[in-house]
């Protein structure tokens, strides 16, 4: 019986039952008056003005602080392709994690349709609802096409939080991890392990953050990515294209042969010998979830900094540090999009919040602190400025 | 200057800026245990019993008590086709009514298409995430194949809320009406102005709550609808099929000659004459927006009973008393779908409030009563286990 999979008495069902969010009215609706300003007649000359003039939908609309969170239900956590309906808890998870951490109103959208073309289809047909699009475990590689295409269809910003949430949370670690051990990121050999939606964007973003394309070795399931591959298209193709300039060949002992940095996003595991072959003063990001590449404990017998994905161990890399002040800044700035600069800027940010505090346990902020979706949204708006992409 | 009809003092404007609604979080959030319950790793065990069992989704997501208001922006209010973005302050209102009045949540969707297969393919693909649909100013007669395909593909309630909403505070007005006048329903002599969403769903609407077809006669903008005319088709030519068994022709003034009610629903203006050429002891709902087909004070020289769409008359006929109440009842009884019999008992339900205390100024509860959606929404419910569309 598949429901005997459910625990009434389990506090996780408990909590869930009903969901995790609703809708909460702004305005007053007790009175007749009430009712003719928020609704019929007073709402018909609102409509009238932003039918004459679009962008006050901006100003009289909630979509100035709304974002959809869309997910095809392909790919879930680390519990694969559960589709819509199972995605959903999730999704709303991102909503109200929205809301507390950076007041942005977020409605979960799971679709029932894993087709791009569909998908794209129905995001355009659904946009002027919202301020921006939150896109969320889309499987890769259909998650680089839906976010292109939706972000060349778009003006409002579009952001796949698998991969660019969690390539800024890795940059703003690996800013600090490198600082403290007074490195510069234009120095350091990264190995990347792992080529889905979370390694591509890492790969990218660590680049665009100041770290030597040449230096950085990027391994999918069949081992290094590199010009001597010739099973590669697409964003795998790219990769070999642009990084391990060195030509190395083999698997994920070699990549981390001599290597500074390992970034794990595979969820595959990495046998210590392996890590036991980085240079001196290395650093571990072991990001699956629940399993780490490596385990924590293990890797810190050959590095000198390690995180993880996990709440139970220091260091914790969670997109929840990054997509709440993004899409904050973003829509603040009414940004059209979400440009490198805005990630960058968003990194620095989070960085930024415990650079004065630094050790090896605490390279990035707590989840649950306060001050880093405001900074974050704080920096993102002015990049948007600075990149040209703002309309406020 | 387009945005010059914007008037920032104006209190319609002031009330909207930054739109009427928000999301909440109904979960604390504030401790690393909350996020491990609300978020991962404890939502894991959510998604997998949903994935195991997709009806699980009603007890542990918010699609339990959410809908969609779903527009095109082609029909709103009496403005017109004014597309998406100018719809939403309208939409939004509807959210915070049905918040307001039944506690349903409601997330306004506007499409950035007028096409129906692509509105249909749209709804379709967002479906999951959504207890309901709540399809809104969708023009005639495109709106009767976006219902009726929707309706047939999706195993959740579909009721274009332009269409129902209305035709069920008419026969619940109707039904007070006639008892107020010691008349039967099916005897009444019932003429239709406007064939549109409003007019052909209160036709069907009436018909079903006991008034005969033979004695309904439907206008268009090219006068009486029947069997003698070569022009129509669909919805019109089955209006012509099964009403106006007398095959009366001419305009509004013959379909007004001897008859016992109107209901204006065209947004046309109906001479006083016409109107004085009705029965002794006749009812006028003059339903346009804001200006009613006949003025109510002019009406009332020649009738018993004068209702209107206005807040500023007795007997305001509105949406408000039926679509809260209707979702918040299928909601509750998990219907897959919105039976006709679930409409003609939300009627009963509506006029019931006010049964004990009628006059002809008090024929339908204030649009605020708060005994309203309560009652409509048990009755619907009740209805929907009755006619087997309950799944709780």
């Amino acid at each position: 019986m598949p429901s005997s999979s459910v625990d009434p008495a389990d506090p996780v069902f408990q909590l869930h039952r009903g969901g995790k969010m609703a809708i909460a009215s702004t305005v007053p609706l007790t009175s007749r008056e009430d009712l003719s300003l928020a609704y019929t007649p007073g709402v018909a000359r609102v409509c009238e003005a932003i039918a004459a003039d679009p962008g006050l939908a901006a100003d009289y609309t909630w979509t100035a602080h709304t974002v959809a969170v869309v997910t095809d239900g392909s790919a879930v956590l680390g519990l694969g392709n559960i589709g819509p309906r199972a995605a959903l808890p999730v999704m709303e998870g991102k909503a109200v994690l929205f809301k507390q951490f950076a007041g942005v109103d977020a409605v979960p959208v799971c679709l029932d349709t894993q087709d791009v073309d569909e998908i794209v289809a129905t995001v355009r047909a659904l946009a002027p609802s919202f301020g921006g699009i939150n896109l969320e475990d889309i499987s890769a590689p259909r998650c680089f096409e839906v976010e292109r295409r939706l972000d060349e269809a778009l003006d409002i910003p579009v952001f796949h939080d698998d991969q660019h949430g969690t390539a800024i949370v890795v940059l703003a670690a690996l800013r600090n991890a490198a600082t403290l051990l007074t490195r510069k990121l234009g120095d350091l050999r990264v190995a990347v392990s792992g080529a889905g939606a979370a390694g591509v964007a890492v790969t990218r973003m660590l680049i665009a953050g100041g770290v030597d394309p040449d230096q950085v070795v990027v391994c999918d399931s069949k081992g290094i990515i590199g010009r001597h591959r010739t099973d590669l298209s697409g964003t795998k193709a790219e990769l070999a294209a642009t990084t391990n300039a060195d030509g190395r060949t083999g698997d994920i002992t070699e990549a981390l042969r001599d290597a500074d940095v390992l970034i794990g996003v595979s969820g595959g595991q990495i046998p210590e010998a392996a890590v036991a072959g980085m240079a001196a003063d290395g650093i571990v990001f072991a990001l699956a979830n629940p399993t780490p590449e490596v385990h924590p404990e293990v890797a810190a017998r050959h590095v000198a900094v390690v995180a993880t994905g996990r709440s139970d161990y220091p260091n914790q890399i969670n997109n929840v540090l990054a997509f709440p002040g993004v899409f904050r800044g973003a829509l603040d700035a009414r940004a059209t999009r979400i440009t490198d600069g805005m990630k960058v800027a968003a990194a620095d940010a989070i960085a930024g919040v415990v650079a004065e505090t630094l050790t090896a346990d605490a390279i990035v902020p707590s989840p649950l602190d306060p001050r880093v979706a405001p900074a974050v949204a704080e920096a993102v708006a002015e990049a948007a400025r600075r990149d040209g992409v703002a309309r406020a």
